[in-house]
């Protein structure tokens, strides 16, 4: 029977993944540890399992006498409006997270982190095999995340070189789906939350920037995959996402096809916001086969949309609900 | 008058920078941090000053009550063969001792930090300007050091944008020099060490590998302007170096030259050494007018190797000293 800990259980992803986790019938504890910067209650309020415990701790300064045999280690905004706006508490949650709960693990167990596409920066080679060096401005204003997911990789890289830590590195590509913020302000969700409530749908610069639009599910059925369930001979980080790639502006429109009423107005592009994004997924076909993010970009921005949808009309109905246009973006 | 806290003041470069600061006349109090883990107390040992205070503690978790006008941040090991040993330790040192000492700065104060032209990885271009984003490996050997040096460089300039923080960070070149550990490991001292006990200069590859050799008398005056001297008007890091590049295999034979009867040996590459490295140095001549590392290789490694041949005597004379061979590397 294995104990694990999961650091940002409470987000959009941490939150799919443990419903997954509570699938597994060798799971003996599961210790959810969460600051709820961007993560939400309400992504984990329909589990009732005894195996669940909360703490509401910072990643960084966890403390715990127990030892776990797995770490899944999530805890860091992922949207550049959340990380550009604290990007000291963003490097302590990546890096200073993974110091400190690799204090936490038992001998011989295993830590799983979740890196980012964001290594590569503006991306000067497509699609990006993990051997990509990346183009990264490590002073530029997404530096806190990008440079703290590299460094958090070459923390745990380094541990295996010197200690032979068991260590799963998965670098995810744009992932969308139910339970991302309202306010996260990434593309999909944004898109989404604008043309259901002010019909406006902001599109920085003129749309052609591409992105792999993985579906939540699909990702999460990679990441449990790489993370406990198949026998893995790999060393070294895996790409894991949707290799269609789509430009932002296409998403948009999809996103106004789908809502009467709504429609695009161009914004400023955002310093420094990658051109291009794909993976190479020649690793993960080799390390997972069979494996693919199978969801087409519209069949997941329907589901998505359903979600959403519900979302906002429960919390329009609530006291001091989302009215019309207050989502802040 | 300014207090002033340098950490990693014991270390090669700090000492030599200490010795700077204490002609200042506007300095009322100049607080050493430094664990000891590569710096030496003898490095500052010649200094009888009051108004310097050494506290023998890590730069992640120093605490003062004091707080600081300006703090020069050089607390890291330097040398492949000491942070390739402990990268967790190496990552703490820069980035846990950048966020720590932050909170030490009095409002409006200065933060200064050494960052390295490892930041560039193996370059693809030559010379390498600031702009250039670099090539490393975040998943290899030397990426601790790399990867942790880059991704404090994002916290500082990502503290300057969200807070408008004094910061000066200088992107070192290859520095050589009196104080340099004799079992330091990189190639100026390792060479002069291994000439003068075991008369066997070990070259790892062939030696086309070219380096920058800047004589740290002129890059401790490139640091002092950039810190404190100069009026400055400029953001972003700065490269500090000596342009003139020069295969390693030159210095070696070199090196060989002026010790008679010494010998060069080739021996195994090491893992993702660069191949080249060169500064483009057009902003430091825009921003420290003037200024140059002027002292050629020769010259330097001849004072270097004088430095080294008196404390090799003086180590060998005394009880439990250096016997031919005994430097490890």
């Amino acid at each position: 029977m294995r104990s694990v800990l999961i650091s940002g259980g409470c987000g959009f992803l941490g939150s799919h993944l443990i419903d997954r986790l509570l699938l597994r019938t060798d799971l003996e504890r599961l210790v959810v540890v969460d600051n709820l910067w961007t993560g939400l209650l309400r992504n984990i309020a329909h589990i009732d399992d005894p195996r669940l415990g909360l703490e509401i701790q910072d990643a960084e300064s966890f403390v715990s006498r127990h030892r776990f045999d797995e770490i899944i280690h999530l805890a860091s905004p992922a949207s550049p409006v959340w990380y550009m706006r604290e990007p000291a508490r963003t490097i302590r949650a990546n890096i200073g997270g993974a110091l400190n709960l690799l204090s936490a693990l038992k001998p011989g167990g295993r830590f799983c982190f979740a890196s980012t596409s964001e290594v590569y920066g503006d991306p000067l080679v497509s699609p990006q095999p993990e051997s990509y060096r990346g183009s990264v401005d490590c002073t530029g204003p997404r530096s806190s995340y990008d440079e703290s997911k590299r460094c958090t990789e070459a923390l745990l890289f380094e541990q295996q070189r010197v200690s032979d830590l068991d260590i799963r590195v998965v670098r995810l590509f744009n992932t969308y789906g139910p339970r991302t913020r309202i306010d996260d302000g990434r593309a999909v969700s944004n898109f989404i939350c604008q043309a259901l409530t002010t019909g406006i749908v902001t599109v920085h610069g003129n749309g052609s920037q591409s992105r792999s639009w993985g579906y939540v599910d699909d990702i999460v059925t990679g990441l449990e995959r790489f993370f406990w369930r198949d026998p893995i001979d790999h060393r070294g980080p895996l790409n894991i996402g949707n290799n269609c790639e789509i430009s932002v502006l296409e998403i948009a429109e999809f996103v106004c096809s789908l809502v009467p009423g709504s429609r695009i107005e161009h914004h400023p592009p955002f310093p420094q916001d990658p051109t291009n994004r794909c993976p190479d997924l020649t690793s993960a076909e080799r390390v997972l086969p069979g494996w693919e993010a199978k969801t087409g970009y519209r069949d997941g921005i329907r589901l998505t949309l359903e979600w959403f949808r519900e979302q906002i009309a429960t919390t329009a109905s609530a006291p001091g609900g989302y009215a019309k246009g207050a989502v802040a973006l």
